[in-house]
């Protein structure tokens, strides 16, 4: 490979580099000493160490609690000085760059660092592009893509989800919430916001393992129809409701949310947008235009940004493959050629952060059981999956927005929002 | 006038029209029928009836309770045919159109039938874009604007707004509520949404006669310094703060949103963005990032849309010069360039039907002694604003968005909205 040829040859010379004060302690050749000072300097210097595999080191003083990252070899420090957004997950999930001290401390600090750095250079920009190429979400590009994540086995989120299996943003009415009520919460507030009526009918695209639909079912008295294309998800779905005794009113449809067909009273989707790309939410719209009665009700749910950026490549690749969160701007390209009117817009940004501590809480105590059903290289990805995830919402560089709209003619919309946050706040009405 | 000579000799022929049942009420010359016929599809065939100088007459049947409107002359119905938009409301205010019936029902018909009309032919569209040259917002633009309509009388807007001279939508906790309640109850929901605290300091843009930024200083124990460029508005309010004994902590400034100069706890801006034109969002976004603090919060409530439009011509031209509703995704071009993270986006477009109902009673109520302060002219004009502004409420055609906003780090944001729907709901603190 090119690029470890040229990183041999400009590592071979040896020698001591002076620098200011904040990182005389690195004690290597100029040339290695040059380069990890150009990478820290290009990630805006945070308040952390890194440490190289000779000892050279950078950053925080060493007496200082901070996290410390260890590159493990020479293409290792070239690769993330090429484009550490992709390279720093592929080397720490194969272990060439390790993390002693707090990983979610780090890519907190990492976060904050990134978004205040210099912007690259043209040659790393072009590498970048060029590393960076995310997955269509075609019809089979999205079967392709959403089996790569939700399919690797039910019995491994059984592990660290809740016990319905909800695998979005739960809703805490206080922080201090468990995960299982805060997710039963989020479901109450999303039936509250779509105003369900005993006998209605709602279309669901995008359900998971389907806990959404059967609530709606059991507690707010609708007929659901549940769109899925992850064929476990689907069929974990099928089982719980024929258990419930609710596949009567529930159905899950094992297909794509652009095959919905049928009048509804209400549309919901609770992170689905995520995989649905910028490029389909024309599609989007048109779907929800042809389902939705005339006096109906929409919930989009998803993860967002406060403007637009693209998609974390490690994350594209390696565990979300297609995902595009998109700014709130973007997302009205999916209501505006249909005239939708947004009636109300709530962010769960530090929702989604908490909700994400409980998995990782769940995910770490299992971490044993996990690398059995995989391997080391599994673990450690998806442990910096969930604890990246964790840092994007708490430093702000992911949102999560539920908006809901309606027909632009409806006066049937509700007089104000003070029926969400009644007495009987977060209890199922029945 | 080209166009009048052209209309004389179009309607020189003499005629019997001979048209489907709908129309065969015309008993006028063929081409007077054909115009009017043609002026009828054009509008999207809504159930009302219009009648020519003459008698001829198209639409709903003599018998129907339906509202009927009377084109008085040639001219008048030309001109309606090539742009309804803006010459209705010229011929109306002129006395060239009257109107039967309930203006506010014909209105409403009218809007959800131009709504779905076929689109105009090239001709008429050239027409509409020569007729359309809205007004710039430049600084001195901006004044000159502003100064047209908002320095038109204190005495004038005393005889149809509340007590504290309120002229935004308001926020009717129950659709019964009174006006003065309901303006009170908005200005303590903006308080909430904004999360006051005593001793904070608030810098409001745009701020009517003062009711806000006095309330906020009363209610809330905040410091406010309130811009505004109408000379007569910053009198009054100046004058108030005097009376109240709050001039020691609300300073009313006669300038543009432009130079606001400071740091502060709180930005706010209600019914000030529709002023601003969407080729200044980026001025306005820039002006809120300089003068926030950290954690800061942002409150912009202004009339919207669900899809960009252009400002109805004539309102533009006669009532408010400069002005433009903007789509939710441009109000995002004032936030995104700073990354502020939309909080919160409330709908109120119901509330502002109410209120524009409250203020049309008042202003019927006071009918007379508006025609002694201007003329009849100008109270057909200013009934045909309020009342077209039920109408596009209350059909959808605008939108009331109120957006909450911080900084992109800020973690300190409300946790859930229960806060604004507490049991003291509606009722200052002190």
């Amino acid at each position: 490979m090119a690029l470890e040829t040229k990183s041999r040859s400009l590592l071979s010379s040896n020698g001591v580099l002076t620098q200011d004060g904040r990182t005389d302690r690195s004690r290597n050749s100029t040339l290695v000493g040059w380069l990890l000072n150009r990478l820290y300097e290009s990630i805006g210097q945070p308040p952390i160490r890194i440490r190289l595999w000779d000892g050279t080191e950078i950053g925080a003083p060493e007496d200082a609690a901070a996290p410390t990252v260890t590159i493990r070899n020479r293409k290792a420090l070239l690769q993330t000085m090429l484009y550490p957004e992709l390279f720093f997950g592929e080397l720490y999930s194969e272990g060439s760059i390790e993390v002693d001290g707090e990983l979610l401390e780090l890519l907190e600090l990492a976060y904050r660092a990134l978004h205040d750095a210099p912007a690259p250079g043209v040659l790393r920009k072009q590498a970048m592009r060029w590393l960076s190429r995310p997955r269509k979400n075609s019809l089979a590009g999205s079967r392709r893509n959403i089996h790569q994540h939700y399919d690797i086995g039910n019995d491994f989120y059984r592990l660290w989800l809740d016990e319905e299996m909800v695998y979005t943003c739960a809703y805490f009415p206080s922080p201090e919430a468990a995960l299982e009520e805060a997710q039963r919460a989020k479901m109450d507030h999303v039936c509250r916001k779509l105003r369900l009526q005993p006998g209605e009918t709602v279309v669901e695209a995008g359900c998971g393992w389907g806990s959404l639909a059967l609530h709606m079912a059991r507690h707010y008295g609708v007929s659901v129809k549940a769109y899925n294309i992850s064929r476990e998800q689907i069929r974990f779905a099928r089982e719980r409701a024929k258990a419930l005794g609710l596949d009567d009113r529930v159905q899950f449809i094992e297909d794509d949310y652009r095959t919905i067909a049928g009048k509804f009273d209400a549309f919901v989707s609770i992170g689905m947008l995520e995989h649905v790309g910028a490029d389909h939410y024309r599609d989007l719209g048109a779907v929800i235009h042809r389902c939705l009665r005339e006096n109906g009700r929409g919930l989009i749910h998803s993860i967002g940004r406060n403007r637009p950026a693209p998609m974390n490549a490690w994350i594209e690749r390696h565990i979300f493959p297609g995902a595009y969160p998109p700014a709130l701007r973007e997302m009205m390209h999916i209501l505006e050629p249909w005239e939708f009117s947004v009636l109300d817009v709530e962010n769960l940004r530090l929702h989604y952060a908490k909700t994400l501590e409980h998995w990782l809480d769940r995910y770490e105590h299992h971490a044993p059981q996990i690398r059995e059903m995989f391997d080391a290289r599994f673990v450690r990805a998806w442990r910096l999956y969930l604890a990246g995830s964790i840092a994007a919402f708490t430093t702000g560089a992911l949102q999560l927005f539920q908006i809901v709209f309606a027909r632009p003619r409806d006066n049937g919309i509700p007089w104000t929002r003070a029926h969400l946050y009644r007495d009987q706040a977060f209890q199922a009405p029945s």
